[in-house]
């Protein structure tokens, strides 16, 4: 029995039509399986990263993003497309070069971290402070720090899960902020990534409020363990080091909302989205045009099958790379608004492998569909408590419930803020899969007739 | 029975003591099974990548280089080491900056070709013209060419036998030749190369005489590719180059020499090597550290185990890089002595899968016993005539017997020439692997009673 006929059944009998036009079409399962069809996700992130490229936040570049952003949403039949802007700091990369001057003359490669300081333009020489983990330099007295370029490693591997970012992380976030503490003239870290490339990755550092940020870069694996290496000749190291980004002051970010409305406006919005900006590097493929055209295709499929009970809200976060500017700006101006659900896809293209939720009691048979509809994509329930995610987590933090599609992030860090983040990293029916599990997702909890209440977040989040 | 009591032995009873000495340690499946223990080759590696980096041809960095092998060469145990000077032409690297203009603005990697001339300092800007081949080019009328940046891509695959180099490495070798001669202001190449890293494959392009070189810059993959999807877009791409290199007139480069002398000098010299110089943007790990470290490994090996018949001579090689001068000065000085067969390695450090011959009939037992030493290691006999080698084809030209331990090639171009190519990719196994293989050749080479003529020379050659 094809639609046609059974809507020529409907009306014969009377039936009401709203809700049985909906019914066929909204089946998670069949919805499911067309999305691994989907050409929508690579449409969107090719013409991302193509037409527009990098995209930093506050810059001209994420501007334009916003401009692409708005057109596409609005020609793929979104309702509600707007920009909501929002200011911030700028910070920009300026020129970066390194060299061993003794006792091995020889060039690195560097990549300042995002809000790094500046040597200045005549660059800084010292000698380097050697500390395998950011717990030694924790340790170290002033008195080893003072005056040298403190050059932090550690021992990051590659995780499914990405758990290992958290913690080796910290040697980026917070290792620059003490080692100018104890008096250091520049830091050097590992690149908190797993391959052995000639990219360094980049990403966000954190200072102490009031303190005058110094120059920090990330030196690639490569670089990293030869310098590693010379270190370990024994003799005494100096390196000279050229890092010239700059603050430019409060600049205009943005945030891109687009909508697929609900037909029961009081049943709350579930939000979903990834976001805009990316580093200056690559293209930000994989980070995060990736998961701007997973859940966009998803939306649109959806859209597509026909009107869904709950308003799916799209959001195409803008500056979440320095700080999670959009996902804080998102929230002040929506929090009075009445949220079901709150997901996004930050972290890569490559396959689904679990989702976790943070769901109310009442909506026990939400999480027990999402289960029937995800297994055959290879994706089972995990044992986390949902709440992942920069830009939604303010969302979430306010009490809306979570669900966490969780990527394979095994290879993330091979690319992760590296100039490596481009188009050729993502594989199409990885792709696929992602919008084929954001599909029956939406399908699933958008016309899920159970209450959906706030919870209490992720403890930590 | 130990040596000491084999040579007491033989004292005792007044047999030839040095044909008894050499019969015992010269097995070579001894030898090869022992040589795959060998740290001799990663200690050199090691070594020379982290103490000295990157060795440009005829630079400084470069005669750091000749210094550290003499050291290094006299250290263990070789006689005659000593550097053979020659004069030729320097050229450096500048600034490279690429970025489309319109009609995306965005900033794309690139690095210069070996020999590229410069854009000035001011750089170019113009319009692209899009040859997906060589032969595009070659058959473009220069209306379609005059006053533009050509771009020329083409379709390379990693192949074991590298063989795909060759052709489609035409592109850089030839391409800005026939872009200058048809009025193009400047020359992108997609790089010679089968990785989809940020990283330009450089490696030395050819002038016609009296031609005055044009700006010839690398882009990675991603990068060409990225600029395929803006020229499909079907607009008009413009492109701003800045591309400064120099050419520095001529200056100082050399070989260094080391020989295990041989207990009959009238057989002719067993010439191996590889070569010192490196292109500047990584460490010439693979390319060619592994080739210097594998042969002088085996070299050594056989030292430690007794004289052999014919002298060993280890050469590292200087300038190969930019045009082979090395190779040329080595046959210059040296095609009055007799030479019995020639072999170089310079294909990187992965594991040897076949070999070749090129030896005259009377050394047919010699193929034979380097098939039954070399089978072991899963190496086959090819169907090849040998006669590999910028180093040593000079000599082989001049009828040189040959044999070629051929390495897989399948990964080779991911590094060949890039920033990438540092100690890290090189496999400590497979580099042992490759140390049996030489030492296993040696054994059978350097000890064959046969005479060992000299051949016709490999077509082509």
């Amino acid at each position: 029995m094809t639609l046609r006929m059974l809507l020529a059944a409907a009306a014969a009998f009377a039936l009401p039509l709203p809700a049985l036009a909906q019914v066929a079409p909204m089946d998670p399962a069949a919805l499911r399986d067309a999305a691994l069809h989907d050409d929508i996700a690579w449409d969107i992130a090719e013409g991302l990263t193509t037409e527009v490229g990098q995209r930093l936040a506050a810059t001209e570049a994420e501007a334009r993003g916003r401009e692409w952003a708005v057109a596409k949403l609005k020609a793929l039949g979104f309702q509600n497309v707007r920009i909501e802007t929002f200011r911030m700091p700028l910070w920009v990369r300026g020129e970066e070069k390194a060299e061993i001057v003794s006792p091995f003359p020889q060039k690195l490669v560097i990549a300042a971290l995002g809000n790094s300081g500046s040597t200045g333009p005549r660059g800084v020489e010292a000698e380097i402070a050697y500390f395998p983990t950011l717990a030694d330099l924790e340790a170290a007295p002033e008195s080893a720090v003072k005056g040298k370029i403190v050059f932090i490693s550690h021992a990051m591997t590659a995780t499914q899960d990405g758990s290992s970012y958290g913690p080796f992380g910290q040697a980026r976030r917070k290792g620059p902020a003490v080692a100018a503490s104890k008096g250091a003239v520049a830091v050097l870290i590992r690149s908190i990534g797993t391959d052995y490339h000639r990219n360094s990755h980049t990403g966000g550092t954190n200072w102490s409020k009031g303190m005058t940020p110094i120059a920090a870069a990330a030196l690639p694996l490569p670089d990293a363990e030869q310098l590693e290496r010379v270190i370990k000749r024994g003799q005494p190291v100096r390196m000279r080091l050229l890092i010239t980004p700059q603050f430019k002051g409060e600049a205009e970010s943005g945030n891109v909302i687009a909508e697929v409305p609900g037909s029961d406006p009081s049943a709350g919005i579930v939000l979903i989205g990834g976001h805009l900006d990316s580093w200056d590097q690559g293209t930000g493929a994989i980070d995060d045009a990736s998961g701007l055209a997973i859940t966009t295709a998803a939306a649109k499929r959806i859209m597509d099958a026909g009107q869904p009970r709950r308003t799916i809200r799209v959001v195409w976060f803008g500056a979440e790379e320095p700080g999670g500017f959009g996902g804080e700006a998102y929230a002040k101006a929506h929090a009075g608004e009445r949220h079901a659900t709150a997901s996004e896809s930050d972290f890569g293209a490559d396959r689904i492998w679990k989702f976790d939720v943070n769901l109310p009691e009442s909506a026990k048979a939400v999480t027990d569909r999402l289960t029937t509809a995800l297994a055959p994509l290879g994706i089972a329930k995990g044992r986390a408590v949902a709440g992942d995610g920069t830009d939604v987590g303010p969302m979430m933090k306010l009490g809306v419930a979570a669900i966490d599609l969780a990527q394979d992030g095994t290879h993330y860090f091979d690319l992760h803020h590296t100039p490596d983040d481009t188009l050729d990293k993502i594989d199409p029916v990885q792709l696929r899969q992602n919008v084929a599990a954001w599909t029956a997702m939406l399908a699933v909890v958008a016309n899920a007739p159970e209450e959906i209440g706030p919870v209490t977040p992720r403890p930590g989040l």
